[in-house]
């Protein structure tokens, strides 16, 4: 295919660095150009620079590639996505897209600012029209796009059709979050095995923050946040790649089970609409097991990209329902979905 | 001591079982004198019957011991603690109660009956004043007493200070819950590395069920249910001993960080009044650090009597407090308390 | 493809049967027509007579069918696998050998007998020639072929090649396994986390005996037992599949590194001369790393079948060499070398 | 007890440091009075500067203690117990020995050196005696002492009655090496949950090369190495503390079983004779189970100090025997060792 955009990755030898290059080894539309790391790292083959295995496979061509310097992206590069940690992701993206290159970005900062799209493809994709507000107000020559938290992709994703048919007041989520959301070297093995650790850095706040902005409304150029509370407690567990959440939601109508249950399997989103080549088809998997989902046997359903959801109970407590979800980290919480938003500005002709 | 109590064990090969023994091996009050288990382990030395290491160290003199046939409890044993599984605790709990044994179980058939106190020492030892009505209805010769179900058990403990001071409306609780609680062999290794489970068969049914008695109020020789919500969803991790749990209490009153903190310190139960000799000094340790309970770290913290809480926040969805909780689920949910109740029916006299 | 081989699978519901599933999901020359299980099962749908996930993918039509009882192999299935537990497998095995079925058995009665082969493919597949004496002497209508134990499957299949050019005096080995080779439900996690348990029943007899019976040479109708020692110590892990193995070698020549390692990296057997459809394309892959084979990085390479080796060093206590093998204990260990038995057994028309 | 001696740790926040806190928080003869650590943690309370637990319960009132600089130790302090890491303990205890500080260190430079003593308290206490010789030749005011690596401790332990009685020719050992040997953080729990890595640096050569020194004869002030081969192979395994080793050994004479087994229950070192307060009054323990030893269930035995041996059996291959060794690595293999030798340093009178 001669017109592949050429895209490139910026921190590409962490663990969600690895999930883009796995996603773009043999992308129908985009082709990987760049691979950007540290100094470290920089004229190593990208098989050498990874420690372990990949979490997912990477082709064998893109291996054999080399890395090449975060601070000289090549010109020819048109999107780039970044897996760059929190401590040096605002720098460098904000550098690169006043160079005019597009970003999609997994970094936590500027997440919740007014002008930036803060997208989980299937729920908000609309939200890619802030895009004009920020071109405007920024007078960048590129432009920025983040998606969520991991934890907070998966848990929107769900709330999405619950919000849509029933309306939402409240929702309480408690986390059991994989290994891999900690990044590599991560977690001590001397902490983590035979326990649990009840508590992750910043997490909570944002779950409960960019919820907000990811179920809210776009009008005249501005998202109101969605008007419901979002209560979240986030722990860490002896789980390789997964995020389990236990989700208890109050609704605005009275649900029965049997509409819920298929509000969530007839849930289709944009990009599935689009036909956009990573959109999984069904964004929501229903298991109806009474022991699922689990995270090492639901957490590569749809490659990673769908978001599996059990144990679907009314809850009489809260006057709404209570379910388990489950999504990989990586994947719908993070490259995953970075990629399906890039294919997204694509065919919406953004670029 | 000449005039120890005789007690004895009903399914003391298991893990409760086990348990019942470290905490009777040297007992100021009690004597540990029958070893009551199936056919299988008759005649066998305790120490030789068990499988695996006891989850607590048990005295050599006990190990030494033979293990008896449930079916025939010795006449001068004059406690029978029951650790037997559930399919065949009601036949044999009958049994001995009506032949005047007294007994305190840890088996879940009857917890919820009218004039069947189900105690967690610290939170509602008042009920066992049902024992009055329980031998008018029942005419049994002994008496029977349960305790509740181990998740409950840690839960309701740190529920008490808050409905004392604060009311109660709605609880909303997510376990994580360590292998032993499935017992000996439980859960299968390949089930649970590198997962979770997300159900714990009818667990839910009696988290939601047994809080409301247990915080119920005595009037006139009958309990009314407390008049609040519970809600549960319960899992299984790959943890040895010790259920943590992630609550979120709305209250009637509106509660402030300092004044929740002090009630979880200062509070107090019977037990401790009473100086019953297993009563742990602090019921509820409250750890400050933001990283904790662990259950690694946390589960053996006075004996494992102690249920310890950590991450106090207050809960603006919910208008209430979110915090996390950790107990032994043999000790604190299961023999432990069988012990301090049996400690309380000997000091109040119901012997 | 008009002609496919009807085969059947014996004990279908367990770990490995449902990797027989698995290999004869799609398989160019058989098709999977029975799938017998004890009565417990019979009459389910196989998806739901097994419980958990499969350890490999088994296709959906697969899936679908009906579980039949152990007890009634139809007629027109021409090829048993069995994977039956050891107490039941020799009577069924025998009842079905002598109404003219064509068995290969896991399991492990009769793997030492005189006139039964044993076989590991790449390494003693003319011993299939034993079964002209096992018609001969048993006047049974079908035929009996054996699988070895996983351990010793992979361990023979990397001394071949070492054997075939230096000579072997003796083999002293450790393994570390996996806990898929203990079944399911197996393996208690209250055994297992945070634990080695150093013993596994019979296996290291099975190591020291199958491997001199594999290795051996036929002549006249008879194996000559390997005149080399075997020595093995077996341990049971916390990891979910794969069976590492530290392996010390004496050799009768003299070896430099090169030349094993180039041995190693050439072995190629008669699977890969005859070129059948899941003959692995290389059956020792050599690791260069330092830090490898690991089990759940290298267990699935060509499916499972091939067995990874790695660290390997000369030893100088020994007069020899050493090195770790890393292989699938329910592929290269089990199914896996089974269905390339019975293609081999169809490719050199015994069938 | 006015006349306890000054002691000090150099290192004090690592895991090896914190048993040595631990070891010394109550000992009859050292008093523990300084706490040396890297600048990050100087002027914290000791119980602040650890992350997470530590490994052994260390008392209050040294979790009280002001950490002080490495650089500074004060002139009262006698013994300093040296966890440093390899790379800066060169620098530190060549500067303090100088200073005439008796060192007894646990970190690997400098082990192999003719005139430090290497010693495993109940196998070699003799190499005491080089002290002299290292005086001359040093001139240091102070003296050096090296405990073994931590599997070589735990190797030699075993070896030594066997060599006493019987002779050994060659040593053949695979390890399963706990996470708390690679220190904390040390491995990450992406690269250990649900695996083994066959490889731990440096520590096969330590092994190889430390053993021959301790089971080596001191003549004429010179130490002959022991007229052994040794060869290991080092993994480490999701276990959190304990090694557990595989060995082969070939004897001189021929053994067999019960002499060999009440050697090791029969063995007693120095330490035992010279009533050293932390000698374990068996260093041997023999454990007659099939399935033992097992690290979690065994490795506190004796507070840490004793080897647990199970499984011997005589070894047909090599002529000779095969056993399993349990010892906790912190302990026996390191911190624990380290006490034993200060006492016999006072005992013996070197102090």
């Amino acid at each position: 295919m001669p017109d592949k955009v050429p895209v490139g990755i910026l921190g590409a030898t962490g663990l969600v660095g690895q999930v883009f290059a796995s996603f773009l080894s043999e992308h129908p539309w985009f082709e990987l150009t760049y691979l950007g790391a540290s100094k470290k790292s920089e004229g190593k083959k990208y098989g050498d620079a990874l420690r372990g295995s990949p979490p997912l496979p990477i082709k064998e061509d893109i291996l054999e590639m080399k890395v090449e310097n975060v601070e000289n992206v090549p010109k020819d590069v048109k999107i780039l996505f970044s897996a760059l940690p929190s401590n040096v992701a605002l720098e460098y993206e904000l550098k690169y897209v006043k160079k005019g290159y597009v970003i999609i970005s997994n970094a936590s900062p500027l997440r919740l600012e007014d002008d930036i799209p803060l997208v989980n493809p299937e729920v908000n994709l609309e939200h890619l029209e802030l895009i004009n507000i920020q071109k405007k107000r920024r007078k960048w020559k590129g432009l920025l796009v983040k998606n969520p938290n991991c934890t907070t992709a998966i848990l929107t994703l769900t709330l999405k059709p619950i919000l849509d048919r029933f309306g939402i007041k409240r929702v309480l989520v408690t986390t059991m979050q994989g290994l891999s959301g900690a990044g590599y070297p991560g977690v001590s093995a001397l902490d983590i095995i035979d326990n649990i650790v009840p508590y992750i850095k910043d997490e909570e706040y944002k779950v409960e923050n960019e919820t907000l902005k990811i179920l809210g409304i776009l009008i005249n150029g501005k998202i109101q946040k969605a008007p419901l509370k979002v209560s979240a407690t986030c722990t860490r567990v002896p789980v390789l790649h997964g995020h389990l959440e236990s989700i208890y939601v109050e609704t605005v109508k009275d649900v029965n089970l049997e509409d819920i249950i298929s509000a969530f399997k007839e849930f289709r989103g944009r990009p599935q609409e689009l036909k956009l080549p990573s959109a999984p088809s069904r964004p929501i998997v229903v298991r109806e097991e009474e022991d699922r989902p689990q995270p090492r046997l639901d957490r590569l359903v749809e490659r990673g990209l769908s978001v599996v959801v059990g144990r679907i109970r009314k809850d009489y407590a809260l006057n709404g329902i209570k379910y388990l979800a489950l999504g990989h980290n990586l994947v719908r919480g993070a490259a995953g979905i970075a990629v399906l938003i890039a294919e997204a500005l694509l065919r919406l002709e953004y670029l």
